[in-house]
C-alpha cells in the first residue's frame, strides 16, 4: 500500500472543485502522486505522515498554459526602447530567432532549466512550452525535443512569424509539410500567431488543419494587437484555447461562450508592452471559460510570475481574486484539456501550493511578494 | 587590519555615483562594513577573499524611505471590496488601529520581523518605519520602541488620522504635547498625513513644527488623493521628503525643484488602490529629486517589493530603468538625508545586491521575478 500523507492545519483551501468549494480549516490527504481525500480538518482520516500547514492557505499548483521557453539571448535593449516610446511589433521575434539558431542544445536546455526552476518556485506545477524561435526544420525540431525533456505539454509554433530568409508561401508549405513532420513526434499541440505582422487567417487555417491532421491539438494566438478573424477560427477548428484575446468583437465573445475553446489572457504581455489590458469581466459575464498564463518569452513578457499575472488580472482586468486564481489553475488546466490537474479533489494529481498567507486573496493584495512558501508536485514537496 | 573581500566578475555595476557611473566588467572591494575600492575588474587590488559574481549585475542595496510596518491584522477584505469598486479612503486606517492597540509588543515585533525579512530578501538593506496605527500615547510610543529594534530610521506618525475617540483639536494638542514627548526619544523623524480625511495644512504645520522643535527631522505625506497645500508646506519647513506626490500643481513642482526636499513616489499604493500613477517624468524633467519607496502598509499597499515598485515606475510613470534604480537607491538615501548608503563608492557602507541578471534593466524587464540573488549588508552576505 502507498503511504498516505495528511496536510492538516490549512487555513483556507481553495479547491477549484465545484462540489467541494472553498473550505476554511481544511485538510488534504495524498497517497503516491494523487489526492485521496479532501475535507474539513476535524474529520481527516488517519495517515502515515502528518504535515501541519500552520493556518496557511492552500491552492492548486498553477497551470501555465502559454509559455515560450526555448530560446537564447534576451531583448532587454528592445524592452528599454519600448518603454521610451517605440511601439511593440511582432517582428522583434526575429532577433531571438538568430540567437536561438546559433545556440547549442545545451545552451537551450540550460536556459529552459533556469526558467523551469523559476516557474516552479513561482508555483507553476505544469507548464506548456512552445517552439517558435527556430523557424527552420532543424531548430524547431530540436527546440521541441529539448522542451519535451521538461514537459509533456509541448507546442509546435513554427508559425510564429515568417523568417526573413524565405517567402511567405514557401514558408507555409514548409510549416505544413516537412517542418510539421519533423516536429509532430515531439509535440502535443500546434499553435499559430494569427496577427498583423505574423500570419493571416487563411494561413493560420492551413497550419492548424495540417497540425490536427498530424494528430496534434490546436491552440491559437489571436487578438493581441487588434481584433481579427483568429478567435472565431480557433473556435471553428475546436482549438483548446485562443490566447491573448485583448481585442475582441462581440461576435468573438459569443463564439467563445458557445464553445469549448478557453480564452487565455496574458496580462504580463500587456504589462511589458505597455498595452491596454483585456477585459476579463466582459468574458466572464458572457460565460467564456477564461484562463491566465504567463506568456513568458524574451520579447513581450519576460516573466515567469503567475502570482503577478493574478495580481494584474485583479488590478487591471476586473477579475475577483477568486476568479483570477481559478483562471490560473482549473481553467488553465482546461486550456490544456487536462482533467487531472488544476483542482484539489480526490483522484487529482497532488499538485499543491502552500501560501505564506491566510488566503489566496493575498496573491493580489500583496503584489510582488513571493508568497508561494511550499510547492508540492505529484505528492512530493519540491520547493 | 580588516580583511578585504573582492567581489569580482560583476557584469554591469550601477554605482549611482556620478563620478564612477556604470561600469561593465567591474569589481568591488569591501573591508569591514565599508566599500574601499570600485573599478574595472582588470585592475582590482589584491584582497584576502575573492567572490566571483559570474557576470551578474550589481546595484546598491535598496533604500526604502517610506514604510508602515508596525501593525497587527490585515485588510484583505477591504482590498477585495476596493477591487470590486469601493473607492480607497484614509478612514480604513482605523481598522488597523483597533487591531494594533489590542496586540502585544511580541505580536507587533513578530509581524515586523516577518516584513523586515521580506524587505531584506527583496533587496532592501535600509528601511524607514513609521508608527501611526496606535494613535494613543502608549501605543505610538511602544510602536516606535519596537520599530527601533529593527531600524534607526524610525518615524513618529501619530498624525496619521484622527482616531474616533477624541476631538480634532484635542488630538492635535496630544500630538504636539504628551504624545510627541513620549515618542521623540524613539524616533528620528516626524511625519504627517496631510490629506482630505486626515490632517489639513494648518494642523500639519503644527505637528511638524512641534516635531522639529523636539529635534526630529520632518517628512510629509502629501498629494496622494488630490493636490493640496502639503507639498509646499513640506518644502517651506525643510522636510527631507514629500511622499506620494501623485497630484501636484505647477507651483508644487517648482517648489520641489528649488528645494532639498525629495519627492518620494509610491507606485505600489497606486497599484493597490487602483489610482492614477504619478508622473515621474514631469518631476525629473523639472529637476526634482525623485525617490521610490514601497509604502508597505496593510491598507493601501501591502507589498515589500521594491523590484515591483521599480517595474511600475518604468511601466506606469515614465522613468527609465536607470532612473528607477537610482530612485530606489541613491535618491532614497537622500530622502533619509543619509550619505553613507545608496551608492557604491569608496567610503560608502557595503550594502550591495547581486542580481540574477546581466543588467539592472531586468528589474523592469522581468517583472515579478525574484532577481535579487544575493544581499550584502555592511560587507556581509545576508541573503
Amino acid at each position: 500500500m502507498t503511504a498516505a500523507t495528511a496536510l492538516i492545519g490549512i487555513g483556507l483551501l481553495a479547491t477549484q472543485d465545484d462540489a467541494l468549494g472553498e473550505i476554511a480549516g481544511a485538510a488534504v490527504v495524498t497517497a503516491g502522486e494523487q489526492i485521496v481525500w479532501v475535507g474539513p480538518a476535524g474529520s481527516v482520516p488517519e495517515a502515515d505522515d502528518q504535515v501541519d500547514m500552520g493556518g496557511r492557505a492552500v491552492v492548486p499548483g498553477f497551470v501555465d498554459s502559454h509559455a515560450h521557453l526555448v530560446f537564447a539571448g534576451d531583448r532587454a535593449a528592445e524592452f528599454e526602447a519600448r518603454m521610451a516610446g517605440t511601439p511593440y511589433a511582432a517582428g522583434g521575434i526575429r532577433t531571438t530567432v538568430a540567437a536561438t539558431r546559433a545556440a547549442s542544445d545545451d545552451q537551450l536546455r540550460a536556459n529552459l532549466a533556469a526558467l523551469a526552476g523559476e516557474l516552479l518556485r513561482a508555483g507553476v506545477t505544469t507548464f506548456e512550452c512552445k517552439s517558435g524561435y527556430g523557424l527552420d526544420v532543424a531548430t524547431e525540431a530540436r527546440s521541441l525535443r529539448v522542451a519535451r525533456e521538461f514537459t509533456d505539454e509541448t507546442t509546435y509554433l513554427g508559425a510564429h512569424v515568417v523568417p526573413p530568409d524565405i517567402g511567405r508561401d514557401d514558408y507555409v508549405a514548409l510549416l505544413t509539410g516537412p517542418m510539421l513532420a519533423a516536429c509532430a513526434p515531439h509535440a502535443r499541440w500546434v499553435d499559430v500567431f494569427c496577427e498583423r505582422g505574423a500570419f493571416d487567417a487563411d494561413e493560420a487555417r492551413a497550419v492548424l488543419t495540417a497540425g490536427i491532421g498530424a494528430g496534434l491539438g490546436a491552440r491559437m494566438h489571436a487578438g493581441q494587437l487588434e481584433a481579427g478573424r483568429g478567435v472565431q477560427l480557433a473556435v471553428e477548428l475546436g482549438a483548446a484555447s485562443a490566447d491573448h484575446c485583448t481585442h475582441l468583437s462581440g461576435d468573438d465573445v459569443e463564439a467563445l461562450a458557445a464553445s469549448d475553446t478557453v480564452a487565455t489572457l496574458l496580462p504580463l504581455a500587456e504589462f511589458s508592452t505597455r498595452s491596454p489590458y483585456p477585459d476579463a469581466r466582459r468574458l466572464l459575464k458572457a460565460g467564456v471559460q477564461t484562463a491566465l498564463a504567463t506568456d513568458c518569452n524574451p520579447g513581450s513578457a519576460y516573466s515567469t510570475s503567475m502570482p503577478l499575472a493574478i495580481a494584474l488580472a485583479v488590478r487591471e482586468m476586473g477579475m475577483t481574486p477568486a476568479q483570477a486564481v481559478r483562471a490560473a489553475t482549473a481553467t488553465g488546466a482546461k486550456a490544456l484539456r487536462r482533467n487531472d490537474i488544476g483542482r484539489i479533489a480526490p483522484g487529482m494529481r497532488a499538485d499543491l501550493l502552500v501560501l505564506d498567507a491566510p488566503s489566496y486573496v493575498h496573491l493580489a493584495y500583496r503584489p510582488g511578494v513571493p508568497l508561494v512558501a511550499q510547492v508540492w508536485q505529484g505528492g512530493r514537496r519540491v520547493v
